[in-house]
Order: C-alpha cells, then sequence, then structure tokens
C-alpha cells in the first residue's frame, strides 16, 4: 500500500471565502503514484469545510446568502459560543452544512470525478493561517 | 489490496426521487472479493446526493417538504445560478445539506450495517442521465 | 493491509446528547498498528451522528438550539414518520445535518488532527442502546 501525506495552506483576504483546489489535489494524486485508492481531503480548523460542487461564480454568491440565512454572523450575541470572546459561532454552524471533508476514488492514477465536481475550501472565519490535508492511499 | 470501480447509471422521471441503491452496492462487495476494507458510494453530479438513512415512505416525504423550505425550487429568479440559464440552484443547495458521499465499512464481506441503515441516491434536478460511482478498496 | 473493526456502545440519558468519544478512537488507532491509513467512525443508528467540532459547552448548546430551529421536536404531528408511531421524525432530519461520519487520516500512527478537531457521537433520540462503528485499514 502506497500513502501520501500533504497540507495546503490558506490565510484568505476575506472572512468568507471559496478557494479552488482542484489542481493542487490532482497534482498530489499523480505525486502519490497511486493508480487505484482512495483520496481524503479534509479542512482541519473547525470554522472552515472543504466540498466538491460547481465552479459558477453565482452559485457561490446563492451558497454565500443561503447560509448568511441558515446561521447569520449578526448579531453576535446570538450564539452562546461567542461569549467565550470569539465572534465566529456562525462559523462553527455553516461549517456544518457545508461538510468537513470529501472522499474521492483515484482511478488509473486520476481523480474519478463526474463532469462538473470540483472540490473547493470553504473559509467562514478567515484572515488567518489554516490548513487542509490531502491524504491519499491505494496501490 | 483488491479493488473495484463500478458506475450505476440512474434516469429519473421525477425532478425529486430517492432510491434504494443498497442491493447494487451489496452484491458489488461480494463481486470485489474484499473482506475487509471501505466502500466510497458517491454521486457524480452536483445536484445530486448518496446518503444513508431509514427507507420509510413517510420519512422521505418529510425529507422533500424540509428541503423544499430550506432550499426553494421557486421562484426560480430566487438563485443567480439560474441566469446562466439553469432552474436547478436550488438542487445544489439541497444536495449541501443530504451529502454527496457515504463511506461504509466492509467487514467479513458484507457492508457493516446498523439495524435501518439504508443507501439511498437523492435526486433533486431528474429526468436526465446520472451517475454513482462505487469504489471498494481492501483485501 | 491492516485492519481493524470496533463497536462502541451508547445509551444516554437525554434524548439529545452530545459526546466527545476523541479518546476512544484514539487508543483504537492505537491498537490497531496502522501507521498510515484512514480511519472511518459513524453512527450505525439513523437518528445519530457522527461529527468533529469543537469541544466547547456554548457551542454544543448553539448547535442544540439551530437544529431545533431548523427541524423542530414539536408538535410530533409535524412529520409523516410518525404516522408510523415513532416520535422521532425531527432526529432522522437533524443528523442529515450533521452528517452520519467522519473519515480520519491515521499519519506516524496517531490521528492527524488540526488544533481544536474532536470527534463527537450526537445523539438526537437517546434513551436507547446505540453502536458507533470505528474501521481502521492501512499500514
Amino acid at each position: 500500500m502506497k500513502s501520501l501525506t500533504e497540507y495546503l495552506v490558506f490565510d484568505t483576504e476575506r472572512r468568507f471565502e471559496f478557494i479552488n483546489i482542484t489542481p493542487e489535489v490532482d497534482e498530489l494524486v499523480q505525486k502519490s503514484g497511486v493508480r487505484e485508492g482512495l483520496c481524503l481531503v479534509n479542512a482541519m480548523h473547525i470554522t472552515a469545510s472543504v466540498f466538491i460542487n460547481d465552479d459558477e461564480k453565482g452559485l457561490h454568491g446563492d451558497f454565500e446568502d443561503w447560509l448568511e440565512e441558515l446561521a447569520p454572523h449578526d448579531p453576535i450575541s446570538r450564539y452562546r459560543h461567542n461569549r467565550t470572546g470569539e465572534d465566529n459561532g456562525d462559523a462553527h454552524l455553516k461549517r456544518m452544512i457545508m461538510g468537513r471533508e470529501v472522499v474521492v476514488a483515484i482511478t488509473k492514477g486520476r481523480l474519478d470525478f463526474g463532469p462538473w465536481e470540483q472540490i473547493f475550501y470553504g473559509e467562514f472565519d478567515g484572515r488567518r493561517r489554516k490548513r487542509v490535508l490531502v491524504k491519499i492511499i491505494g496501490e
């Protein structure tokens, strides 16, 4: 069994941001030499997500509006978590909707994707250094 | 390490539909010859889900009502994504609630399930050909 | 390839409860002898979750309020599923938000976690015996 472990680092300018990380993950799959296996990609922080959806700006705006509706950032006092001095209670909730991780099949040495699948890093409490883990296992 | 890769194809009659795919996945696990391992089952399209829950018609109706409440299909103009000419903005959101994939343990050659666990394909923008990937790895 | 399969058992006092299961999972990783691999942890019941987030009591209260808002327990008659004699329709929905499973990387023999990641069992219909599956594969 082969395996590869890598950490991607992000430090976004905005609190809320989506970044397409498919090219980086694809490159790591090729670097791993794995032909048949699984690729786990997960946020290592609990106010961020890794998810798969479409790379379309309008849709990303829809996601932002929708998450803000389901778990508003304001008022800060809305969340008991913010009594600890944080202001990111909403980000912990948003991340549950969008998910922590994706597991992608590797087939014949490539990410085995449908026509529109793209992997995104979803940041809900940015402007600080955060990491994403890529773990590949297989043969 | 053994592995198996198969694609299931769906073309639903309705826009919104749930299909129990447990028998198909179970058969593939047996075909793979894997006794101990992992089975990934994921939607390959970004307006569909694979999820695990109960095979109970009332509950499926509850899911449909609830998803429609959280991410209504109408009005189409509600979603920026629909300005691209699509009418499936809601389906992209619904799929985030229900999830893209499940990873199921294989133990002694079988899906290692609790008493009520069943795998479903969840379609939110049907009436077109779509695929689900089943990837099995193990020994 | 090595593998390990274990079942954790829970019987909560309250209907709604979060339990930090990180120490138990960590111990199983060490027991498995796997140095590089994947660890799947999933609820075996469809009204419960396994998820990763922060071990902070205020946040857990926020999760409870928020899930109650998104999928209220009462009135029982709100859910068609409850016509079967159950009163846990809401729990099936809450579990979809929080997720069934997590997949965690194992690196150098340990759960490869960010600074605040902790694994929780999320119970939404407790006061009965339920199980969580831990499946570890790797080398």
